[in-house]
């Protein structure tokens, strides 16, 4: 159970009330993630975070699945239940295939293997990386 | 410096040194990292690695650039000094820009917030993830 | 479910109890949470850890409020869902407020960013923190 | 060595020139620390993130001293050599005596511990904690 | 709950059905664990860490139940919810006694501990160590 | 460059002399680790780790090598440069050799890899692991 509640529509203030409608017409989809709910305990956090999501994850100069393999990937690292869920749904919803969700973990598998071997060993990076 | 020596082309062994003539071979360059020649002084395990790393990283339904971001988000997540150093030059050979390297390092930037305030609030799974 | 059983008061040896016992007078509670219970299949271990916890959360040059504090964000930042819940209920008994919470939380996000910019960029300790 | 270039001040474009300015103004310092001038390689995303830190850092429920404990303690949990040398002397500078140090280090060293006490056992949050 | 469902016996392809046969085979037993039928929607990324995990876990120059201690340190480490309980349960079946569990949790316990006091001081490698 | 003083044996005050004392008593050796000499600007916290550290790796239900094992494979996890170079060079001085040194760092490269499939698609502890 989160530690803050969800704030429902009705409860939340102006200020979270506008992210969640900017979310709703950004996403064009009346889903609230619980994610922002919670959030919401704390507009102005909310505000701030959601603006930035909004920035980065608009197609750049990686386009918007890239990204979300990206998201997906550090969220693995970082052993984020909740964000592994919503970030690997996000990447389906933008085209992410069976074949293309298997090739990400099997990359964040030997990252996480060759990062290992690397430190354990202590390697230090090639000649010419060092000052 | 390394727990233990750099493995040189004379001292491989034949093993290790199949491993080294495969990775030029492959990368079409004389160049072998300093990873490939620690890991050599455990042959079978160089040998193993590599062979998983060669056919994880080749293109496939993900392009080779795509899961060189991908690798460098997770080693920058599991904070691989030498690992960020080598694939983000790697990313940089298969073409990224400096405006994707911006971008990269923007994800991996908002997600490392996002994961901890998700793990901070406890949030839980969206019902939808939920059995 | 965790590994090993609980400890009852019942079960538990005189090593565990005393240390049960101490707890429970030091908090002034007769509450005993399940960290203690489960790590009471260990009693020298359960001793060793409680003697450092009580030494170390008593209040001292820092208040023990601002040590919860810092429990709650090394906890979060090593993702320890037990200690998360259980650390916000002592910061609050101790006095925490819902802005104080929210500010450590926005601290906790930002600094996961920073970290991770740092290490991805792999910036070194500027000069004057260098031999 | 950083993966790109510091940027000078001259070298800075109008928007990191401001991010320069406003770190001088708010810090009553000519220092731009090397976070700043290597992140001023992608002017937005160094907007973005000193608008966030001016915010964040800013003395509220939780004093400025407070704060920066609390990223230190991420900070070391999260093992940012930048950001630990950095942080630990912006505490100094708020005025964190030898004493404070010492108590914020043994609380972090004894968080350690129990994290991994709660996670190796798998203990599950006390029943009051959950739905 | 996973976010791809587990491959039963009948729906394996043939590649994944070898490897479940080979577990079967080789640990004498017809329980084919969560992990291997989740991976088994990528029936080559099972096939490979299947092989790794049966050459790196037999016996050798450490026996087996000492490279199943390192692994759930590993785990407990990476906070690995699953692996922490199947790897305890393995430990336990190649004759890890209640004494020999508690003092694996002893030593993750204070390595933790050690571990960041030497990177919240950032105290470097002795002199030996250093080129 | 550690953040606070090495702490040579003319400068310790006698609670961090003791604790001096004791190691070389406990080891046979006239060496004292940085790790101590930094500790031993907080006394009370270097006696606390020591006695900790000492009761902890004495051999017990595990050997002596066995616990520097399962020490470096916390330090690896954890990514402590430090703690990796120490320990290591106690696992060597209790007897560790190179095949036990390559197996080890096989058993963590593995269960790193083995830990991200686990936790990138979310597979839950089987059945028998549950309530």
């Amino acid at each position: 159970m989160a530690i803050v509640p969800k704030i429902s529509d009705q409860d939340a203030n102006p200020e979270a009330r506008a992210v969640f409608d900017d979310i709703r017409a950004t996403r064009n989809s009346d889903q609230i993630n619980d994610f922002w709910r919670v959030l919401a305990n704390d507009p102005p956090h909310a505000a701030a975070v959601w603006a930035q999501a909004k920035t980065v994850m608009a197609p750049g100069a990686l386009d918007a699945l890239t990204k979300e393999l990206i998201y997906v990937a550090v969220s693995v690292a970082n052993n984020c239940e909740y964000c592994i869920h919503t970030h690997t749904e996000s990447a389906r919803a933008k085209g992410m295939t069976v074949e293309q969700h298997n090739e990400l973990m099997r990359v964040i598998a030997l990252a996480a293997t060759t990062n290992r071997i690397a430190i354990g060993y202590q390697i230090e990076p090639d000649e010419r990386f060092r000052k």
